[in-house]
């Protein structure tokens, strides 16, 4: 056999084990209560509309959606997703959508066609792993950025950008997640989303915004994605059908200026011709029929319970010295413990009395942020919550 | 707006316009009869059986289907994919099989895995548009190895080795297509396959085979595919459902070596998480209730007979300047124009009469083979082929 490892590419050799994946195998044991994944609840999923509809696609257009299809998307998802858009007060037309394989494929293209081995990229501290991951694929050098509760901090991105071009350094972009951040549950507030986007005019990059979770809001006002707060854009605005429609079907979408969606396109077709057809044309009739909304009225009330019983399980079982964030939408909040104390080391005593976490590290590029747990609410039972936040509040007090 | 072309990768640079993706586009025409793409025939397409299926999978396991899934693919898919390559003689287990995006994505992941910028890549001439296109985006430095009716000129690439072994060149891999090429419809012969997986042992070079065609055959006797051909494995096999089911599902598989598998499998997280399991889901069941190798029985005799009306229209118009290939399988033909003639010229001309053909110089790296044509047999019907044969045929003679 011919020597795999000197032959890999430099991608390929930067191409690294996840932590939360070899953590997430550990933790389908029977008994085990996992706040660790990232999944919306299956028993939420519109089953029967969406067989309706696939019967529907089965009779009238099967030689469609069964066929290969254009790269940039099946038009009709297009325009349907265009409409969802513009209700949402979107200025923007069809040529500003490309379709992808979910998000997780629209955040690894855009690295792909901006960075390249050793570009500075700025990202959240801490930060989604998929979306590190895709970065690091490319070669990107990480300048992390510290949030707060109000989502990044602005003020240390502004000494950043000034060091860096008095050196004379190349930054391309930023990777954000402004609504209810993986992992840490924050929203970014409306100044730092106006002072982000001015920045990027001011110091010449481009933002990538990822927003899988934006419509999963249980309380709050909802705040102008950044998108839509800069005219012509240096966003390119990331999104999904993951976490509010399912993620069985990898749906995602592109909004960027036409110039970059045109480019993508050429990309994707190297990279998959195109996204399913199939799966494409159940979508365009699901929002077609306007159930989109209406889903997702369901899914509120019961993503906000749990969140509620989360968050109250906290503060009766927790000890003082720990403290969490309130997060206002999605699906994860984050666990400060002191900051002596790092969670990867107790992990599998934890798993030990059935209950899983994931361990902070795995959300810095750096792997530092040792001293957090991410806590996922959406896929665990209320009873499960209450059962599984005593587990791990005993655990700690053990431990502290 | 920031300068978006001065901050492309130098992959995002690398990225160009497909030419057959351009003039695909004007192929849409009415009445115009297509010989220029590379579809299925969506007539053929079991539609009954998969929204039975479909149906049932909504039934007995929606959360399943519709949810996220493991990134090596979903394993009972895995393992009929096993079993069905076991009972043609692959030694294999589920460790060896990756399930992709369909067979373009196993390209594209596999060139990025291996190849760097510059890097010497073997192809051969022509070759498919889109395995060029994902390995010019890694940076290839392409080295065009000829073929002739027996597939791949081994010779020529023996030769080449020898030079560039000698010149300390780093040549990785060799990108094939030895059933029914893409575009020549040429198979490689026996001893052209057993001599390419001999060179790849005596050289030290990875071949990626690529076999979407290869269950399309209409006459003659199946040859051992390369992969089957060595032991320890030197070659990537990559497979797709997109020619023997529906190509809207999206779904192919790679077939390599435990720690390749492993590798693109880390690799695929960062890239799209997983291949939907709906899709997946739909296609183990059709494994499992053995309708596969049903409904290949049931293409065949339509695509044998669509070729064979191709192959006796061209007997009966063509001028006699004009040879074409005898492919004993696939979906295309070779048309071979006197050495001076350059069919993108009359490209505009034929669609003007209604005809169109994929012009040579689309499937050669540098442009050259402007004195062929491609041409698909299986998505028009007979009448189709006999008429635009006969339109194809009068222009030629003009031009000659």
């Amino acid at each position: 056999m011919i020597d795999l490892i000197k032959n890999y590419s430099t991608m390929g050799r930067r191409i690294k084990k996840s932590v939360i994946r070899e953590l997430l195998s550990l933790t389908s044991k029977p008994g085990l209560i996992s706040f660790a994944g990232g999944l919306p609840s299956g028993e939420l999923f519109p089953v029967d509309q969406l067989q309706d509809i696939t019967n529907q696609l089965f009779k009238d257009k099967p030689e469609v959606i069964l066929q290969y299809g254009a790269t940039e998307g099946y038009m009709p998802l297009r325009e349907e997703i265009v409409r969802l858009m513009q209700n949402k007060g979107y200025d923007i037309t069809i040529e500003n959508i490309l379709i992808t394989s979910a998000s997780q494929q629209g955040i690894d293209m855009t690295a792909k066609l901006f960075v390249d081995l050793s570009d500075p990229v700025f990202i959240e501290l801490p930060s989604y792993p998929g979306g590190i991951g895709s970065l690091a694929s490319c070669g990107a050098h990480f300048v992390g950025i510290p949030i707060d509760d109000e989502g990044i901090r602005t003020d240390f991105l502004e000494e950043k950008l000034k060091t860096m071009s008095k050196d004379g350094e190349h930054y391309k972009l930023i990777y954000v997640i402004p609504d209810f951040q993986n992992p840490s549950g924050v929203t970014m507030s409306l100044k730092r989303r106006e002072r982000l986007v001015e920045l990027s005019h001011i110091y010449n990059f481009l933002v990538i915004e990822d927003t899988p979770y934006r419509d999963l809001r249980y309380e709050g006002e909802a705040m102008p994605s950044l998108f839509q707060l800069t005219e012509p854009s240096n966003v390119i605005s990331l999104h999904s059908f993951s976490k509010v429609l399912v993620p069985g079907f990898r749906l995602g979408w592109i909004c960027a200026h036409p110039s970059i969606i045109k480019k993508l396109a050429v990309f994707k077709q190297s990279i998959d011709l195109c996204t399913p057809y199939f799966n494409q044309a159940i979508a365009a009739e699901y929002l077609r029929r306007d159930l989109l909304q209406e889903h997702i009225d369901e899914i509120l009330p019961v993503y906000k319970a749990k969140r509620d019983v989360m968050l109250n399980s906290l503060s009766e079982f927790m000890p003082d010295e720990i403290t969490w964030t309130h997060p206002e939408g999605g699906l994860f909040l984050w666990v400060n413990l002191p900051e002596h104390m790092d969670a990867e080391k107790f992990f599998y005593e934890a798993i030990n009395r059935k209950v899983a976490y994931v361990t902070g590290s795995a959300f810095h590029f750096d792997g530092s942020g040792g001293n957090h747990m991410r806590l996922n609410f959406s896929y665990p039972t209320e009873e499960e919550i209450r059962i599984g936040i005593k587990r791990l509040a005993d655990l700690l007090k053990e431990k502290l």
